[in-house]
């Protein structure tokens, strides 16, 4: 029901702590809300470009687990959690794969995102971006 | 009992909504976090250095309510919400002042820290940056 | 003939070599155009939403002399290099104030963008723009 | 002789012109030095630890020539520009896949990097990295 997508740390997304700046990861989650689209035959640019419909975030909460590093390969696993047609949220976990073949979880989050238009006023999730996500969710 | 850093907007921060880039608020409560020590005559450049003592994101928690703009000159108020030697949590709210005089809020937020030393082992928060937080608390 | 404008360096801004990563010093720089502007009376804000006019970068050039470290109180120096209606090019200063009250430079640059619309095609800047820039480098 | 990763552009990497903030270009480039090491067999991340080596980014020079926008797939080309003990030059070019087959570049650049310890000092390029680099650069 969740998709996933890698991705390797980047210097820049270090502080002087050694690990990932905190700010960092809700980068990634937004990637795993595109990758999640993408999975079911959409791209979120065609949603913002040609249906004139966008997600902003209006709540994200995230627990920190463990540190993330400095080219370390993670995976994001993105899910919906709730499909309405004002109003989409998300779950996030991010995992590090051990050496050993287990996996590690270091965060996980919800995002909550209102369905605007290009001025930012409410309205509608077009019907085949609802129908796709809400069959994901029924899955 | 909180304390108040203005900041304007960065082109950089903004992205192609036109809007701020949700996770630069978490930067900005930062900043909170920093001059919030600051104001109580700590900077926590020093107890990195000298205390060897940081405090890293375990939770972080942000509502958005109206969106931050390009250029926007904004207020950010933080505050103690707990203070253990262990733990640590804050509360932030972001303003926008308008032209009125009125103050709009664009966003709130809650963050939680555990303590720990440079090696990001949990430690006890050093003395004097306890009690002044807790009299921070207090008032 | 230099406007300046000050900034603390921000958490988020260091990476894990303990210094500002590379990439900030052109956000830094950025903030210094737009106070140049503002000096002369303009915001870079309605240039771009009433005179549909933007400043792309189209070169940029940095040499690091000396590292920013976090927390470090700095200043930009921006002025204009050359001024034209289809072309800008400005130069930058960035510097950090010593207790002994000297001046030390961290970085100098130049960049060079091309005047464009909102659609990002080439266009005049318009005449006011123009004539302050103008007048800004001939002092 | 160079070696080439792809990326595909991130929401918060754009600003509200609607394309990329040219800040994150440095990123990209960042990230093909990367690329480039590993492919020699070499870690940054390693080289940096156990090495106690780094590359701090002394002076760079980037052309902008067509923007990238949200969701482009790129590549990113790095190639060693210049090699000695103390001092590594690298050269990068931005390119995009079109539709057609045909390459688009957006950006070239180039970067110098002074050798370093831990602490920042000039130090040497440990043998291993120095051949690697340098037989590269001779292909």
């Amino acid at each position: 029901m969740h998709t996933t997508h890698s991705l390797r740390v980047r210097y820049a997304e270090t502080d002087q702590m050694g690990v990932v700046y905190h700010a960092n990861y809700l980068v990634w989650f937004e990637m795993g809300r595109v990758e999640l689209l993408r999975s079911l035959g959409f791209t979120y640019r065609e949603m913002e470009s040609d249906a004139g419909c966008i997600l902003p975030v209006a709540d994200i909460h995230c627990r920190y687990r463990l540190p993330a590093r400095y080219d370390d390969l993670l995976v994001v696993e993105t899910r919906p959690l709730l499909v309405r047609s004002a109003l989409v949220k998300f779950a996030y976990r991010l995992l590090r794969s051990e050496d050993s073949g287990a996996t590690t979880v270091l965060a996980e989050a919800e995002s909550t995102h209102i369905v605007c238009d290009n001025d930012l006023n409410r309205c509608k999730l077009p019907e085949r971006y609802l129908h796709a996500l809400q069959n994901l969710l029924a899955q």
